[in-house]
């Protein structure tokens, strides 16, 4: 952690900033390890200054370990701006940056108010870009969530049936996770046939049932300590017509092709564009979400896999690769692996589930 | 819906504003019925103007139902911002309110940029305050949920051990609402001994195990139709000590009394200072948190009865009353219900489930 901090204090050198405020839960806890109950609370803040990090929270944290960072308890006759003023004066600080990108606009007006002898400066993804390259120990766990988000699939699909809905099986993934301690790193999606053309369909309200020559997506991921995985696999129920199987060992082709072209290209957008050339090349369509995304502390961060990204690739950055192919109310097929970049080197492919068509029952 | 839109139409002549952008995703879903993937990704917007109701989102939820609004896609090469300035040019629009509490720095700040015709003026709680007072349709749905949840606890005590731990708990009633095709309003609070002593407590990180003689304290509540209840109820495994059985007894008179209370109090601030004082009366020590909290779309939200709340007691609000007792080390107690406010008359406790004390085995 200190070294993170450590990172971020030169930033604050270069940017000419006395300060930065952190409001962001997950940059928190990449910052000092301090978590909050729930992510959409305002529960916690940091401050960075020069020589120290001060973490804000309310008593109810209290008697949660604080990794020796400073901290100032925010309380009904001591709202944050004040700890906010009496520290800015104490460092002289003149100028505060904050996360533009999650600060509210009510926040910023009332500190704009109560802080008047400082200039606020916004800054944008300062956090976010170094999370973007991994450590060795973050690497770790994302492989480990791999790994489970792949072992936890091996044994859902065996259990899978013709007349199961999606609902069952999603739910079977997030029971398999949670029986171990596990959690998933976000709802998982089952989308089978029709669904899987709606590429953020929602299972809980979804009423879809496998039959057969049902095509099944599975999109999901599993959470281990705090880092995430996300793959998405197809699934046969029975042999599928010949079409169907060509569009997807064509998709497979495009996919994996892709994957063997990260390490030639700097400019991600690129990778997006290259991608999407493939399929065309291959006569199908196109699909109207981006190519990839970072994934770690959040399933979806930095750097963006797009058509209009302007991420580079670097070494030790983790992101998916996820082209598809929809038939609006036929079917939808994805595939989906996490990869984790090296630089002039084959990249890594986390999610070792395989890929060659699976046929069940 | 259309009776929601209507109001806060009227709202915009009151305000002089030209139109209001909605940002928020309960905001959103409460106005239009349309729900996105994921609260916290921004993958929708509404625009209110004085004659029209227009939802912004891409081409992933095409295929949901717009509910008749006025769908305008987000795409690459058109962005929210774009929309945006077309509309407000054809409806004449100058001043367009947006949601201060949720619209982030750097959104506002390329508005600002994008939009330079237009005044930005910022509102609070516009939505927020008209959710506050639930319609008879939530009001159901609400009570649904409080029902659903006083089931799940009423058959996941049955199975309590000793020896089990916090974990297994939280999981099984998870489980049992899952199965069932519900959902819990929020990740459970399952809490033995000292740990109950940490309002915010982690279970998911939590090695809490039952004990002859435990006391053990469940937060939760469950989701129905996106309506949220939330319950809190102690368990003492075994006979407990006549001091602990005395402070829970004085616990739940006092939570009854504010309850009766509601009736009589207007400003809601007074019901929290009002259940502080009998704690205080009964030498009991006081809570550091709020003694409750608006229950809706969302698990906490408007009304606050805190030391600090400016809300007002208003006939069909839902909220919660939940004062504790903490005692470091040792032991939490707390004790919520989900309440109806009727005006003038005893608020409706409707989460069912007993406050007499409970000894399981």
């Amino acid at each position: 952690m200190l070294r993170r901090t450590d990172k971020l204090q030169k930033l604050l050198l270069e940017k000419n900033l006395g300060g930065v405020l952190i409001s962001n839960f997950y940059n928190i806890l990449y910052l000092t390890g301090f978590k909050t109950l729930a992510p959409e609370e305002r529960e916690a803040f940091v401050l960075l200054t020069k020589n120290s990090v001060y973490l804000f929270t309310d008593a109810r944290y209290l008697t949660k370990s604080k990794n020796g960072f400073l901290l100032r308890l925010i309380e009904p006759h001591k709202r944050l701006s004040q700890h906010l003023e009496e520290i800015t004066k104490k460092e002289k600080i003149q100028r505060l940056g904050f996360e533009a990108e999650d600060l509210k606009f009510h926040e910023y007006e009332a500190f704009r108010k109560n802080l008047k002898n400082i200039t606020l400066v916004p800054t944008q993804k300062i956090i976010l870009k170094t999370r973007e390259i991994k450590e060795q120990e973050e690497i770790k766990k994302i492989r480990k969530a791999c790994e489970i988000s792949s072992r936890s699939l091996q044994e859902i699909v065996k259990t899978i049936n013709i007349g199961q809905t999606e609902k069952e099986i999603a739910f079977k993934l997030e029971f398999w996770l949670k029986e171990k301690g596990y959690e998933p790193a976000f709802d998982p999606i089952v989308a089978v046939d029709g669904n899987a053309a709606i590429p953020h369909y929602n299972v809980k309200t979804g009423q879809g049932k496998l039959k057969k020559g049902s095509v099944l997506l599975i999109d999901f991921g599993a959470k281990y300590k705090d880092y995430c995985s996300d793959m998405t696999r197809v699934f046969f129920i029975g042999r599928p017509t010949d079409e169907i199987l060509n569009i997807y060992k064509k998709l497979l082709s495009v996919q994996e092709k892709t994957i063997q072209e990260i390490k030639k290209t700097k400019e991600l957008k690129k990778i997006d564009l290259f991608c999407r050339k493939l399929l065309t090349d291959e006569q199908l369509p196109n699909y109207g979400h981006s190519t990839g995304h970072g994934v770690g502390l959040e399933v979806h961060e930095n750097p963006r896999i797009s058509p209009t990204s302007k991420d580079e690739r670097l070494e030790n950055q983790i992101f998916t690769i996820e082209p598809g192919v929809y038939s609006a109310g036929k079917f939808g097929m994805r595939i989906e692996d996490t990869v984790l970049v090296k630089n002039g080197d084959k990249p890594v492919i986390l999610t070792k589930f395989t890929k060659q068509p699976f046929f069940l029952r």
